[in-house]
């Protein structure tokens, strides 16, 4: 058959210039390029942007243009525009919220990832996309000595989600189905599902009972105690209170490192607790979920073999880059019943079998990117070694910081719990510290973010990022003291 | 203070030895080369991989390592292990499912993403990463001439999702907000809220349903007729079936591109009947909505003005790596409710004056990564005429290809609706035909995947590839011809 068979009532067309491979080797090599002098002066940004709502649209064109423009004009837009309006999370001076740091083997890991294209739906769909994945998972349970019953050769086993949140949710999800094999609602009576967690857990956990349409108020956020961990006599006393009423509990959260402050839950306390009253016990670990590569630290998961799901993030503190959350569950089937449907376009004869892990039926989207990999570049270039110092030095890092805040007569040391977060105030009032956490983030230098503990204002420094050194964290240090005296 | 001040009863650490920024640029040089190369060759690889389950895996060790190993190692492993189990989505021979697609500019602008490493969950957590999201979704809607409801200067605005799965499950709960402002089950009495798509709508349709805990058995699937379009009077009498039992109508969904035939519903049809009954409609036009950057293509979208809801998934068609769908919304108020907890560590005085967008009441997650990037790489890179001219080619390739099955007497064209996707079968019944899809599959040229259309197994052909041509559109069409007459 000739070209010309080729016909069209529309006209011909040969479709868009697309970039060639040596245009995409060019510019790729200018990105390359791009971020090492970004890296190199990273320093040099404020850490959050002095811009104000509406400063960078205004910059942008308000319509989308018609033809092409060069790449090199793109990236230096991306320099010139964008950048003024960037928070730099990989900025040394970056200590808000939970980091989300990016490893130079995951940047590229991600590219590769990004390249490839992949789409790992199903195993049929590429099957190195799901066979590294359920490894690199089974690697974990290896590095953070998990319990056995996380790993895939059993019943249970691991998934990359895209965040906490969506792994908290899913494990409310995989426990609804566990208890009841149907939804609530389906057959128009309220089963009266209610579960638990500290008022300290991660606000995700009322996102996911609102979500699954159990209703915000049906999640109990039991009162914690001076550690601000959960008090486990008014877990009790509540679950107790609820089956009075003829409610059903069915899952509670433990939390391994709160986000205010770093707190942990005794997971044996509630892991008796779930055991005594069968519910699925989830354990959020998102943060905190990385120390356990170290020995010293594994006490943090301590009863964690009562645990039916946990999940920590990579991209927080395990020189990952965002999105890249480890889901495990104990027993797989209850997830998978919740999540899967199966429409006749997916059907294959792998899945048929079921020989294979289809990981769509482990998450909320359908789709999903070979994010993997990243990971695997991450664990092969630090190797367990490189990782378990990472953490070491953060913590190091973050123990002299609280030391010098306790012995500072002008400031409090409001929590330290021993890991990488510090959380503190100089004397003073609620709006004193507040000022102060504004002046700070407007040196540029730095950017803290703050919490309440207790009813006090406190500011929070964490200490995750892959660039942090010793003079960064002292002269952050000497900055907060000359700006708290200076107020 | 002097470096001496920092003490540690741990043993001092200096953290790991990370990848220099000069290794940094010589190993993404090495990736960028990798990447070429790939794409140089990626029509030498089978489509679909010829692995066993467990093949993969087997080639890997099953522990991780203590020591790092080099970079180019990693890449090497790569290549030797990964490869040979990749299905290549990107590669012109790959026809199956819908693509995943991902033209250079959009890879290297997740490249950019990856590095600086922003999470996006507040404006206040990285300015230009909210800013350029709103402001692309924006220029999005004048580029597909969608409704002025979803631009972001009223009460409606876009966001970025994951997927189509994920933008369907926040329609789903921002309809139940909207109805009750309150989840159902919270008070326990089931509200009976029920909801209409056709059979053919997308598996995630149901699957929201379940996450949202009101009862896979609460989606209605209507009968469609014979251009598998949702059958209005069908759908008109099951509401009218629902209330009489006292059940609460409150959301439907439109598709205009089913995933088995890319059939479209009546958007004005269901948008009339969604009217009647105060229906949140939603349109999820994740494949096909590309389609209406050309104005020839408009008429899909006909109707649209009465949605409260929309999407469509430039990782499909329109040049972007996955993942990325825009998910539009005329009233953000119920999803930012549906979706919004505030716990005092994300303060921040922006939020409080409602003078910003913070996209974590837009989602499912909270976090988010800088996903308007790519997409802002893509559209300027192409512009507006180089989208335009992407999906008139795939078209006019597919009309050709449709014309060739319908032409040729030992074929059957099942179905075609003008667009990308080509459903056939060779003369024979079921089996004859799955056993053509699998060996055309195992040639490795191409790989295609199947669906059920009113009871006859069909093969499925869809040409949305960044790489594809004539040439590729030809020579598979021979090779089917080919294998066909073999059997």
């Amino acid at each position: 058959m000739a070209m010309k068979e080729f016909r069209s009532a529309l006209g011909e067309t040969s479709g868009p210039k697309h970039m060639s491979v040596e245009e995409f080797r060019t510019n790729g090599y200018r990105v390359i390029d791009w971020l090492c002098n970004y890296y190199e002066h990273i320093d040099s940004f404020p850490v959050a942007p002095l811009v104000q709502p509406g400063d960078i649209r205004g910059d942008l064109p308000a319509s989308p243009p018609f033809e092409p423009v060069t790449f090199p004009e793109i990236l230096s837009d991306v320099e010139k525009i964008l950048l003024p309006g960037i928070t730099h999370w990989q900025s040394p001076g970056f200590f808000a919220y939970f980091p989300a740091n990016a490893s130079p083997p995951s940047v590229l890991g991600e590219l590769v990832s990004a390249g490839l294209g992949v789409q790992g739906m199903l195993w049929h769909t590429s099957p190195s996309c799901t066979e590294l994945e359920t490894l690199v998972l089974d690697w974990i349970v290896d590095m953070l000595a998990l319990p056995d019953q996380f790993r895939s050769t059993g019943l249970g086993g691991g998934v990359i989600q895209d965040s906490a949140s969506s792994a908290t949710l899913c494990a409310v999800l995989a426990a609804r189905e566990r208890l009841e094999e149907r939804s609530p609602c389906q057959t128009g009576a309220d089963p009266g599902f209610v579960g638990y967690c500290s008022e300290e857990a991660h606000s995700s956990v009322e996102k996911a009972f609102s979500i699954a349409g159990l209703g915000r108020k049906r999640l109990r956020k039991i009162a914690t105690d001076s550690d601000q961990a959960i008090d486990l006599g008014a877990l009790t006393e509540h679950i107790s209170v609820d089956l009075k009423k003829g409610l059903t509990p069915f899952f509670v959260c433990a939390t391994v490192g709160t986000t205010s402050t770093l707190s942990t839950d005794s997971v044996r306390g509630v892991g008796l607790i779930s055991q005594e009253y069968n519910l699925w016990l989830h354990v959020d670990a998102a943060m905190a979920g990385t120390a356990s590569v170290c020995p010293e630290f594994r006490y943090l998961n301590e009863g964690l073999e009562k645990a039916a799901s946990y999940c920590f993030n990579p991209h927080k503190w395990m020189l990952t880059n965002f999105d890249c959350n480890c889901f495990y569950v104990a027993d797989r089937r209850p997830l998978n019943n919740a999540m899967s449907v199966l429409p006749e376009y997916l059907k294959n004869k792998n899945s048929e079998k079921e020989e294979v892990i289809d990981y769509r039926d482990w998450q909320i989207p359908l789709g999903r990117r070979f994010r993997s990999l990243k990971l695997w570049f991450v664990i092969r270039s630090y190797g367990i070694r490189g990782i378990q110092s990472f953490i070491r030095h953060h913590v190091f890092l973050a123990r002299n910081f609280a030391r010098w805040v306790d012995e500072d007569p002008d400031f409090e040391l409001v929590k330290y719990t021993g890991l990488n977060l510090v959380c503190f105030r100089v004397k003073g009032d609620d709006t004193h510290n507040n000022i102060l956490l504004n002046a700070l983030n407007e040196t540029g230098t730095l950017f803290l973010s703050h919490t309440m503990i207790e009813g006090k204002f406190a500011l929070r420094l964490c200490i995750g990022q892959v660039w942090i050194d010793k003079e960064k964290v002292l002269e952050s240090w000497e900055t907060i003291k000359r700006v708290a005296s200076s107020l």
